[in-house]
């Protein structure tokens, strides 16, 4: 198992037909989610249009996540932890908790995809839209967003297979000033696992 | 007024402090509109950044639309329309009609998006997920998305102010093959006042 650091990003190759693992370690920890096409970082995956693609805004065991080009990158084939994703909120970022009200620097989420990148010597093209995996953002009333810690518990664990050679990559949501890695405001590690 | 016309789409400088009237002329017509920042391309406004900000999936008066730095860049002041607007769907593109059969070149959104900033002389980064002005996407059980005809009527308009000097672009939907454009799936011309 490869560990996501609390408060950090990483990111791995993966071919296709390979499965990533994430597991929810701790259980209440939020996991910001990206794929890229390997041969191409400006295609990537996409949550504007999954959404249209899927019929939904929260992505079901079968279904698959498509790019910015429309063609499937990953598809979501195992889930135990409740089923409950965001795809409707962008990954924190310095404005974020500037918003907030941190006078220095916060770790954040689009900080963290910049550096598991740059590791395979890699800029991403922008930061995209991620899929945050065990984020509880309910709609209420079919418009009214509500903020809530994950329904996930500890080992908890999505698969996702790859539909084509990318490059995935995770954060371990460094958010402590809302509620969103769970009532406690405490953010943990998680763990994945390449498998095939 | 400046005409949008059917199946094209079209830019305009606004300066902060002026706003725009966006009129569905013939009533059934979406219109894909984006913001960015005229001094810096690369900071334009974001729905995923939105929706975090205004704590909804649908603007409403009075409500800020932000960038992807997280600021406002324009703010929601007038409505006629009955309110209903989408910021969960990606632009329209090739490869969505592609996908729905068509086998020759379909007029889209992110290709009118190109074409009237390129008569600025300037090349979006990216094709940013847009606010789909009167595009009805409506969230069935918190969960599922529909895809119906708009709900505003002839002449009826939305108000976008100006929150920084900004260059706004408009696309009317050339979206023929599903009923987002109305039951007839016949795409018509929009309108535009610059205002103050």
């Amino acid at each position: 198992m490869i560990e996501i650091p609390a408060r950090r990003g990483k990111a791995a190759r993966l071919l296709q037909g390979q499965s990533v693992k994430i597991v929810n370690t701790y259980g209440q920890q939020v996991v910001d989610t990206w794929a890229f096409n390997l041969a191409e970082i400006g295609e990537f995956m996409s949550m504007e249009h999954t959404r249209i693609a899927i019929g939904r805004i929260i992505p079901v065991i079968g279904d698959a996540l498509v790019t910015n080009r429309r063609r499937s990158i990953l598809r979501l084939v195992e889930d135990t932890s409740g089923g409950i994703h965001d795809t409707l909120i962008a990954a924190c970022d310095r404005w974020r908790y500037e918003l907030l009200g941190c006078a220095t620097y916060h770790d954040n989420c689009s900080d963290n995809l910049a550096a598991a990148l740059h590791e395979f010597g890699l800029v991403p093209p922008e930061t995209p839209s991620p899929l945050n995996l065990f984020m509880n953002i309910p709609i209420v009333d079919g418009n009214r967003i509500d903020v809530l810690p994950p329904v996930s518990t500890p080992g908890s664990f999505v698969t996702l297979r790859a539909e084509m050679d990318c490059l995935v990559a995770f954060s371990a949501c460094p958010q402590d000033m809302v509620p969103i890695n769970g009532a406690a405001m405490m953010p943990t590690a998680a763990h994945f696992e390449i498998i095939g």
